[in-house]
């Protein structure tokens, strides 16, 4: 076993660099891209970086590693936003983007395997002539291991559920070297735990998925997409709270606050009313489409909201959607040379326009800019706070009032993050919003990788 | 620490009756129905039954048996089908039906928290009012605790999913004594490992749980009803499957076969053509009912069905629904004095027509009379074999066949047990199932209940 020293990776390097060759890859440039994520969080560079070609690699890779008890990060796009990717004590990063195949579509069962390099877009393009497609839409063209591993959702969530919602089953290569397979492809089972579930949202800390196998739907004869303004935060999210009462099957429903439509208007050259805006999409046969359409624009109209608009044109859509996809690139764009610190809370939905409005009141007591932007169906709305990271007093002004956000979702009985997952930049919050959970989650890590090389120092805090 | 002799359970036994007093029952009646399902699977008494009434005495019981060793086996109605509830080892039994509040409804975030001896028409009928209701229906009247338990299903899950898709958190008392609860109310979060997931279908391995938050849903406006008969399994299958891609959210889709058709006929005074057969139910508006009923028709005629009519009226959906659910005790009526062996597996729908004739043709080669009924929007199905328990010929010739129907399940990419869980009735096919993933189970069932003291025998045999 290597000496605890600054030489301690170069015995492990060397050795995986015997077996992989050209597939390892130790340049300064390449490393420090993969240890760096879309987040405001310090990246940290691995090692190496082995581009994987097969589960056959990381298995190789694994048994290395756990000899030498080296960190193993696992790599799709570097997509991630709080910090997952970051070689925090360095070892190696294992990239998966050339593991991209489409292993097989099941028409007849709406399914697919896939490798996890495999992106959301490819996956869609591929799928197309087929008539099926993947709802899970985090915004970013994310891997679908990715996806899987911080549990994401998005804009569709409202509708078609998370990536909890949509796996059926996981290959995932252990700390200790086994390939498990955790479900079969039954639709529903009850056979055993679940370890699907168990490697979602695992963030990579549990075992190196190698293999998905995902939920797929039919895509919607018709889709149409409205906008609607309102007086208020309040009115806005009382609007969507009673369309889902009514069992309206909405498939995105989307809050934008002020900042957000100044935003968008200036950066996608949109001429929305500043106020606070849902922006909307139905999916379903012309005859439900229209149904669902005006049933909203009716609850909308009752609760005060203005100009409510749909249509099934696709180019006005498009342009809707992309510019809530690039929305947090015009959020950026509101201020130059400002650090951009996206963090993301979710709440049961009775509180969300509690938690929205006194978030808003502490961004302008903090003399702070942030615009908010909410999957507000889910309860889960995301904070863009644009920072001059030059300015310390403003840098610790961001820090404590998305300190003070996240204990307000905590204390209305929500989560620190939706979606976007621990990493290690809210680790510290874990525990309290789970409390002694976590101390099973730490049992259940050192019972699958005992020498804490899986992604160290991300969810949990291994003593 | 007792010895391993006859008298093993005898200390911890006398300190939870000086604990408890008089909630602490040994009567052999007692304890002979509490190790009892309503599986075909031998029964074990437990040496006592605590009726618990709060969350602390189930710490206090835990308490106990883990200084002892003592086996805990939690209870709610008793209506598991794989033996859940027998006390291998003996050991404590504690029945929570006394906890059985409905402790919150949280209306606009289409949630409620109940005690884990809530039943399921005991939620329902308390929620009436609210214009909410809890979708999963497994038949059996069974308790709340029970159906996280074995992670059940049952006729509404191809529209509402699954016990897993319907509960936003857990509170459980782990085999330590602590009480964890897995997740905050917020209807989506990515905060750690889901801890709610892996409880859900534990069946009591893991903790006991003893608070649930559920997923509520809107009573639907309009409820429709259907039946349908078809010329062979594939042609209601077929119907089934393209009435799903073509994105119809059909709430209930049943298949019964010949003979479950004979049984329910003779039952429930029904008079259906003896013709396998859909019974189909649809909830939305006026309007999309009839829309969804039409459109079910339309695919049905176009695959060889006849006599396809649907209808609202409640007296006759009422009849259809209460026949599907006696269909067990229709069957076990066919034969007198036979034992009635209920068993599911469940296989891509892709695949469910094969496997429902291939059993249809290995029933009656092995001279058997064994109905068939089906979740077949999930592909899932339940064979009711009626035995002759003194006829061991045809005992053997049963489990024979029953072993068969797992194994071709299994070779289909299918489960063991959609819906009923493992139990120790099935603890034979995890294996076969999931290989390797269930060594990461052990792991994981160490790592939380390391003297094995939580429902030890079932789903996992440990060494």
């Amino acid at each position: 076993m290597p000496q605890q020293t600054s030489k301690k990776h170069l015995t492990p390097i060397t050795t995986l660099k015997q077996i992989f060759g050209d597939s390892l890859v130790t340049s300064k440039a390449i490393c420090h891209q993969h240890g760096n994520d879309e987040s405001f969080h310090e990246p940290h560079a691995p090692d190496a970086v082995l581009f994987a070609k097969s589960k056959q690699d990381v298995v190789k890779a694994v048994d290395v590693c756990r000899e030498y008890k080296t960190p193993i990060i696992a790599y799709g796009t570097g997509t991630s936003l709080e910090g997952h990717v970051a070689a925090l004590q360095g070892g190696l990063c294992i990239d998966v983007s050339n593991m991209n195949q489409i292993l097989a579509v099941h028409h007849e069962d709406l399914q697919c395997v896939v490798e996890p390099g495999v992106r959301r877009i490819q996956l869609n393009e591929y799928l197309r002539d087929t008539g099926l497609f993947f709802p899970i839409d985090p915004g970013a063209d994310a891997s679908l291991g990715g996806m899987v591993s911080t549990r994401a959702s998005g804009t569709n969530a409202v509708r078609y559920g998370t990536m909890r919602d949509n796996i059926l089953s996981l290959e995932v290569v252990l700390a200790n070297g086994t390939i498990i397979k955790t479900a079969k492809r039954a639709k529903k089972s009850s056979a055993g735990y679940d370890l699907t579930s168990l490697m979602i949202g695992a963030e990579g800390t549990l075992g190196i998925i190698t293999e998905i196998t995902l939920k797929l739907y039919g895509i919607p004869e018709t889709i149409a997409s409205a906008v609607c303004t309102f007086p208020s935060v309040d009115d806005a999210v009382n609007t969507t709270i009673t369309t889902i009462q009514s069992g309206i099957a909405i498939a995105r429903i989307e809050l934008l606050d002020e900042k957000s439509i100044e935003a968008v208007n200036s950066y996608s050259n949109l001429a929305l009313q500043v106020a606070p805006t849902l922006f909307m999409e139905f999916h379903g046969s012309p005859e439900s489409v229209k149904t669902q359409s005006e049933a909203v624009g009716e609850i909308a109209a009752g609760l005060g909201g203005s100009n409510f608009r749909w249509t099934t044109n696709t180019e006005e859509r498009s342009k809707l959607w992309q510019a809530r996809h690039d929305a947090a690139y015009a959020c950026k764009a509101l201020r130059k040379n400002c650090e951009f610190m996206a963090t993301d809370v979710c709440v049961p939905i009775s509180r969300l326009a509690e938690c929205i409005v006194e978030t808003q009141k502490d961004i302008q007591d903090s003399d702070l800019l942030a615009p908010i932007l909410g999957h507000v169906g889910d309860g889960n709305f995301h904070l863009v706070l644009l920072v001059d990271p030059t300015d310390p007093s403003e840098v610790g002004r961001a820090q404590d009032l998305h300190e003070r956000m996240i204990h307000r979702a905590l204390s209305m009985d929500g989560t620190c993050t939706g979606e976007h997952g621990i990493g290690y930049g809210k680790i510290d919050y874990l525990e309290a919003e789970l409390g002694q959970a976590t101390s099973a989650m730490q049992l259940i890590k050192q019972a699958l990788d005992p020498d804490n090389i899986m992604n160290p120092g991300k969810i949990l805090k291994i003593s």
